[in-house]
């Protein structure tokens, strides 16, 4: 099964293009989902589930005959991948286990179709809970004081080695020094409803607020602080019999659920970015 | 602006083929969902949004052609509507106003995508309200003693001259006879989340049962009583503090919502019936 | 039935004596909610519903000795009401009728305990639809250039004849020498989750950030835009397909809701506002 | 801190002779929560949370106090608890391991009020993640074949050892002997939004029906399978695009927040039974 995900400048015939290209290679068309942004002179985004056999041994060929005869002419940003290749993926956490445990967890279930190939934390405290899902934990100490010399440390466990790094609650920021050289994706929890409570202690705000929802955002990672593009967005109601640490808890099955369906739909190849937004088919 | 639905048997080549049609007839896609009930073998149907000026003119030789050489061969059924013809649709209520009135508020704002060309109801006390809305209200009693003349009274009425009608809380039970002969399809709005408290006073056995959440089913009208295929569905929490007058309050909320969702996706030709199921694009 | 509200400097003692008070009057407590801020040494608030037969001849005396022999030792604040009595309600809006017709609707059916006394718009738009529900329209003209002379009007309409004012989107801006002046409550809605999208055009806003989900937000109205303390809130999912129009049209459905719980629970005496915060019973 | 619940018929002076009572033990009222099922003639139920100094070793002799003063003049069910002493609870399970392993998490966190004294399955397979947790994993095996000899079991094990038993997905049906016997209340998880889908499979029948939500209910287990007392519920979203394996996932994310708040209100003394009912404090 391949996956193939496609961005450009809309106009008439290209889901035809498409379509036919992919039959005339033998492939069937198993799912297809697109999107336009505008009636006309908007941008085109496409997501094609096909069937072809052998596909690993002619991948090579089929994208190279595929950007020769539609992407370049369409001028097509595309990414064609192996639904059979999962997704190897890095967690980053802190000290919170919610998320990070809840992503390994429901792994090992199979429900998230992805890799996982290490867990990194700057804090030792979660590594038996980990290591007894058989996955590697690496202690990188990080604080503001040797945040550069961390950084250096992360891209050396990082870079070619994985396809996705996700921020499980990991409480440090990350440069975009750090950003531009890792390579890869990465998605973020955020505990509020963005773009409520950007920032330190949303829990705490939402309760000084009075907001009667909290919320947690998922999304990935910009040089701006919890401005980058959502791909998904949950909330729980609250009245004010809820302390600061109810909302924590409360907030924090939404974090895990919000975030494990953003890193299934990544690892999915359902999610095209599209300047600051995401189309998730 | 064109809409094409269609079902049929899955197999290879079928996205691509109905593709070039449109794009060989000068058509641009605007918008394509399709969905198979399994990975092979299932049932595939499509809802394709395409541009094609002078569509009007067009259609019907578009509609024989697309037949020929595409819907035949594939052994498919199809619908080709025009989105700027909007539905014909008749609205039948008895005594409660919410759903009614919403409807019909609605249209007026614009939201739904259909003319009303009649409100009927077995109660009169509806009228001068429907009638604010420049809509006309026909009063044709019906009880379980006249069913029969009743119904023959609607058909009169709607045979012909609807494309859809809207039971927006009409009481009375229709006979298999009459939905034989109606000739175009009906979508019910039912007080509770089906096929929980199927059959009469919802909010009363809801309340008995001491249930967390109150919900509205729209589904349409089969022979069935409250067994048709359901297009919409939401709840409402309650708790222990409210009586049945105020289930019935909340879900009135959510009955108006449901049936209104439901109507226009119905009016923009998204929901494919499909066995006792829908699909909604 | 009298409803007693009131809120002061948590320490032992206070149910019963307030219990105590009521029942030795001759009042059966029907309803009895409270809330701490604190385990201690916080605000307490407190709502009890009381039968109490001949309590419109007797209210009087019985506020006078509540006063002296408890509230005044105690330092309460306190409210006691009359369920009798509903409140003298004045509405208004600009050119949206979404949430003007869905409260005066509601008002009909009996489900709001309030008497709306009059609409005022700065708009003539929506004069014969008011009018309809036998509630008198009012058009003041204001902009930004007659400010202090429309509210001048404003005051001499509002101040003493009504106990709430519902802005049911008026899309003009109060002074807070106006709200000093106006002498009762006044509740908003804004169309955005609350504290996101502050300000103007939430729902264009929404659509550029990609949000998820869109919400509405009940609040009263305090010198600060949008910062009053939050009555109700809610939200709706959103995705990609949605246009600001449609996020507008779906939205308005979460106002319509939010606002008319909001007034409902004021109208029931439910909220007792504390800093900037609201306690809901 | 105390916890006081209790049920009894309603009539007048009842909050003030507990308040009283409660206030002249030298008691401090920290919360209170009442509920009356009718205006006047009904049932009434209270919680409320005290603080008293030495309640420990008080508590026998202010139990036999408010038996004698209060419960008994006023014909009262009641219970006396303290926080202080979490409840000792079993849980129970069969292969399914999401809602287990929930609970455990979440009472390693210490969200949940309890001390889990034992896990009992029907089943091997999960014993290793479950004594991960320091949690006694006992093997008891049961079929249809061998229930008497299997319940004669489980009440050796549980019988004055727990003071709740929690069904996190134990796939054994339990005799009404058995529940005679058991002595302390059961929670169970059923994986459909009853009263829809009771019985097996409701993910599958679901699917086939076509609903638009899936849920989840907690319930107290009684003799008639799935028709006890409801003490919490939700639901999610789902579409066409969802198997049946889909909705098991989706589903489960609900099952385990449905349980989980189900056993933290009852291990909170939040929940009072009434009739088929709850009241949920």
């Amino acid at each position: 099964m391949g996956r193939l995900l496609l961005r450009c400048a809309d106009r008439p015939g290209l889901v035809a293009a498409i379509s036919s290209f992919l039959t005339g290679a033998g492939a069937n068309i198993v799912s297809l989902d697109q999107h336009s942004t505008e009636q006309t002179g908007g941008t085109f985004m496409q997501r094609t589930i096909f069937h072809l056999p052998g596909l690993t041994a002619a991948r090579e060929e089929l994208e190279r005959e595929f950007r020769e005869r539609v992407a370049e002419p369409f001028e097509m940003d595309f990414r064609l991948t192996e639904a059979a290749k999962p997704k190897r993926v890095a967690l980053m956490a802190s000290r919170e286990d919610h998320c990070l445990l809840d992503l390994l967890w429901r792994n090992r279930r199979g429900e998230l179709d992805m890799s996982v190939v290490m867990v990194i934390s700057n804090h030792p405290d979660l590594a038996e809970q980990v290591r007894a899902f058989g996955v590697p934990y690496i202690y990188v100490p990080a604080t503001r004081d040797n945040r550069a010399e961390a950084e250096q440390r992360l891209l050396e466990l990082l870079r070619g080695n994985v396809d996705l790094v996700v921020l499980a609650r990991y409480m440090q920021i990350l440069t975009p020094e750090f950003l531009d050289a890792i390579g890869c994706p990465l998605i973020n929890i955020h505990h509020s409803f963005l773009p409520a409570f950007i920032g330190a202690a949303p829990y705490r705000r939402a309760k000084e607020r009075g907001v009667k929802l909290v919320g947690a955002t998922a999304h990935y990672v910009t040089g701006d602080l919890d401005e980058g593009p959502i791909i998904e967005q949950d909330v729980v109601r609250v009245d004010h019999r809820h302390a600061v640490e109810d909302l924590a808890r409360l907030g924090s099955d939404v974090e895990r659920v919000v975030l494990s369906r953003a890193v299934l739909w990544h690892c999915e190849d359902r999610v095209i970015r599209f300047g600051n937004q995401t189309v998730v088919f």
